[in-house]
């Protein structure tokens, strides 16, 4: 049994905190909201973002940072992306030689093109830092629909710890030392969502939300891959797995922003009907960035931005990447007259 | 403008010859079907099939093979995979040399192993085969959503003629030398489709199917660049594209017939309910054979046969497929510690 910190309640935290309970460790749930620790406190329930999902009388629910982060054999970090550094850096006073942190938000910071695990490395330089990612909506894993992880460690050591305390009946965790990859394969699947959604909401189907997901995580894997993430861990479980979730289901956030978008809303007006963070709308720009910085042609992502940052009417963002001038499909194979 | 023939008049081979149709060329269509030659002749709309769709007055219908077969620019063979070997053999006598079939079926012969392509080769030698697959549901490309497909050829020159035979506005088509691979992806994809059809008529989430997905195109892919397809086919559109459109949408007859038995049905039951032809259910015996002979891991295939021809309970099989004894996600990455 562990004793176990997590941080942030929104909810992926609350499922995530519910699932560690079960698994037997003890577990403190920290949120920086005093209204939502109360709510929590009180009626058992994360009415709004996780309705449905009980948790225990002794999950311990608190507002105080040092108390949830003090003496924890791990913790969770489990904020929005947006406020990962800012709580990176109030954890750290609090923290420890050698402590163990996961991290589940996804994001990369506009300004500096860290990605999640490289803010909280800099702002807690003495944690060993991991990360959790994977096909998993929080929604599901509170119902305990089978759900499949992976843990990126730095140490195959971490790696089966962390392993050994996530894992359960119905959430199956793997291991892989490729943080960066599974970083950069969590952040910019937002962004093809964002597509995805759009495409949605102009009344298109599922062949052109295929081609999207398709020519989606290619253009994610050309960019992690030339930034040092590794090939399998694109057509993985954090790679095409989790593009394939967020693009498909009904709980994701990324895909139902850009679908009001498709629908004629403004990026404005979609993030207030959605009311949670769209993460992929932080993601767009960053994502252009390193598109430019790594030199690495990323279309998709270039026309999510002139949809959300320039006006350009959806619609026509959306045909013109199903219109490109095509060829074939991989330029690299051979035709075997020509060999 | 070409003068094409359209062997087959199911959903797949109706939307096809209307997209030829409206990009201007001259089309006949065949069924060995009397009366749906009739229904098509007289309603002009395949009812059951692709209804809504309205087939143009001058788009030729014919129960005639020669008719259908004769002095044609290139040839469309649409019908469903049990029907390929013995159609082709019919055709075989009205064929001239270098004549252009293209085959838009999937499907591998359980007694043979062969693709469909390799079985129309073998009963007609003279005949310049070629394939046509992607992420393409018959029911949207009949309702111009924005959809793409590639034409796999051995020679770069029949791939370009086609493509351009092909290509519209909303029907994008790339070209590859990778027939195999096309053939091979499109096939096994049903036998996954099945899969995740189990698993949402259990009632389970987006994450156990995102999970099968992944894990699905990675044990066709082990198979199929082992039998000399290209790793580039199965992470492209004919590969991961068409398994997600086959395994998400709700026009998809491998899913809909998986969710049957997921729900209690019987195989045959499931068969009889959906009405048109299963293929997953015909490449399922043969994907485990291919596995075998190719000494292949295939835990999704094995487990589909299970349930399908042993009478496997469809939750055991689903459980035992996620929860496998789980290390590391690719045991071929190495922990830079241990480097």
């Amino acid at each position: 049994m562990a004793n176990v910190g997590v941080l942030g309640a929104g909810s992926w935290g609350t499922a995530l905190s519910v699932l560690l309970y079960e698994n037997g460790h003890q577990v403190t749930v920290w949120s920086i909201d005093k209204a939502e620790v109360e709510m929590l406190t009180l009626k058992r329930e994360h009415e709004t973002k996780l309705p449905g999902v009980r948790l225990p009388e002794d999950l311990m629910i608190t507002n105080d940072l040092e108390e949830a982060v003090t003496g924890r054999d791990f913790l969770v970090l489990a904020v929005p992306s947006p406020f990962t550094r800012a709580t990176a850096k109030s954890m750290s006073p609090y923290i420890k030689e050698g402590q163990i942190i996961v991290d589940v938000a996804k994001g990369i910071e506009e300004t500096t093109l860290m990605t999640l695990s490289q803010q909280i490395e800099e702002e807690i330089p003495q944690a060993d830092v991991a990360v959790l990612s994977g096909p998993s909506h929080a929604e599901e894993v509170g119902r305990k629909l089978p759900t499949t992880c992976v843990i990126g460690a730095k140490t195959r050591k971490t790696a089966e710890y962390l392993q050994s305390m996530f894992i359960s009946r119905v959430f199956r965790v793997y291991t892989s030392p490729d943080i960066l990859g599974i970083e950069l394969g969590g952040s910019l699947k937002n962004v093809i969502a964002l597509a995805a959604g759009i495409a949605d909401g102009l009344g298109y189907g599922d062949n052109t939300k295929a081609a999207l997901i398709t020519r989606g995580i290619a253009e994610i894997a050309r960019l992690g891959v030339k930034m040092g993430g590794k090939i399998e861990t694109f057509t993985g479980l954090t790679g095409i797995g989790d593009l394939i979730v967020t693009c498909a289901s009904v709980h994701s956030r990324n895909r139902k922003a850009g679908y009001l978008i498709g629908q004629g809303r403004t990026m404005e007006e979609a993030m207030e009907e959605v009311k949670m963070v769209v993460e992929g709308v932080y993601s767009a720009k960053a994502a252009a960035k390193l598109a430019r910085k790594y030199d690495v042609s990323m279309p998709i992502v270039d026309q999510v931005n002139a949809v959300l940052f320039a006006g350009k009417n959806p619609a026509e963002a959306v045909d013109q990447l199903m219109l490109r001038e095509l060829k074939s499909e991989h330029s690299s194979l051979p035709w075997p007259d020509e060999v």
